[in-house]
């Protein structure tokens, strides 16, 4: 990593810059894709819409990148106007598409984080797939696939991380996550700078606690501290079995 | 593990059940070993030693045990009459091999943890070597692994771990831990009940500090929980490279 460079640039240029790396690195567009941005209205995923039509130009590949943005029967709060202009202002169509969770509980049975994000995903990939997009860039960043990492490894017993690239077998698209090289406090940074830290949805169901706790642990065991998280991220592709590409 | 029965077991008891468990799934222990137990007078090596000799006839293999000891310059605290006895009461044969630490510094140099404990492993092989032992068995527990993942993580950014066997490329001796597969409370409440808990020989250059950070870590990480440290133990051997085996 270029830490001259990054000590010194600003925080739209840190992002942009590694996002770069993440995809050239990993190869995550290729020539000819047709890449699917899951827009939450949150800092995360309108970063990550701004970076990829930031770094489009440099990639130097021909790729159409759209705009998704689910919307459910609790979701109300959320600024989709501004959230519609801003990307149109990049250069990225949106599309809002209503998917009514609640009403697809059956009955007795109670909302949860699991099954309605299962419920989302699931939605997202057949739009993906109907619409003829190959890849679908999430807006998961650093933290979020050390957190995950350290959840799995303590609750699951297993080995496994949130890969940067997910083939599925049963579907024609790879899922992309272009920011995972980045830490959170850098992504928050440069959506300040923007203007889009602000606009996130959030949910009425309240956060979930089980990443609550590993986002504590890790930072105790990082002591906040990106080098020890970069050393981490280098750590899941060291083995004989790279934890950062599935599929 | 058959939990109904450790739950029910007295300490001594789950720990030679735990031990023989480890040495059966990993095949630590093979038919005309000559196993070289490194012993510090510390509880975990002490409890090794007891541990072996009480598993060795339901092993159903022949095998002999010797025990070393290494003293250095700065160790006149040890208790090794009580340990030589202890051991001779197991029908474990006694060594005590002096090795001059301080007056092998280089003049200008500090004493450190890892340059002594790297001479100290130097002899130990050496001694195996040249006295045909094929295993060196050694006293660390379930945390010293788990510690050991977590520091190669953060510090080293490596996906590795302690191994329960580790065979060596340039000799023909292989490291095996016995006691992997117990937590430390467990080796503790084991050596009290025998009665060897307080005769350790501390070092007056203090703990590594390093790993007292990473005992803290892991401490906030699995709220002290054995069944956490258990499920992290199967992550490490879930991979298509099992971190728990080398060599």
């Amino acid at each position: 990593m270029a830490g001259r460079f990054l000590r010194r640039a600003g925080p739209d240029e840190i992002i942009r810059k590694l996002t770069a790396k993440a995809v050239f690195e990993r190869n995550l567009i290729a020539d000819g894709d047709r890449v699917l941005i899951a827009v939450s209205g949150g800092k995360d995923s309108t970063t990550l819409a701004w970076a990829l039509s930031a770094i489009r130009p440099a990639l130097k590949r021909r790729c159409e990148l759209e705009a998704l943005h689910i919307s459910s029967d609790f979701c109300s709060c959320c600024k989709k106007a501004f959230l519609s202009e801003k990307l149109r202002s990049w250069g990225i169509p949106f599309t809002d598409l209503f998917v009514p969770v609640i009403g697809r509980l059956k009955p007795g049975r109670k909302m949860n984080c699991y099954w309605c994000s299962t419920q989302r995903r699931a939605e997202l990939l057949k739009y993906a797939v109907d619409h003829s997009f190959n890849k679908i860039a999430l807006g998961h960043h650093l933290d979020d696939i050390i957190e995950t990492f350290f959840m799995n490894l303590t609750e699951k017993g297993e080995l496994s991380a949130m890969p940067v690239k997910l083939g599925y077998r049963k579907y024609p698209v790879t899922l992309i996550r272009p920011l995972g090289y980045i830490e959170e406090t850098q992504v928050i940074a440069c959506a300040e700078k923007l203007g889009i830290a602000a606009s996130a949805c959030s949910c009425p169901y309240g956060i979930n606690s089980r990443r609550g706790d590993a986002r504590k642990n890790l930072a105790v065991l990082t002591g906040g501290s990106g080098n020890v998280k970069r050393r981490i991220l280098a750590a899941l592709s060291s083995g004989k079995n790279d934890l950062l590409e599935e599929g």
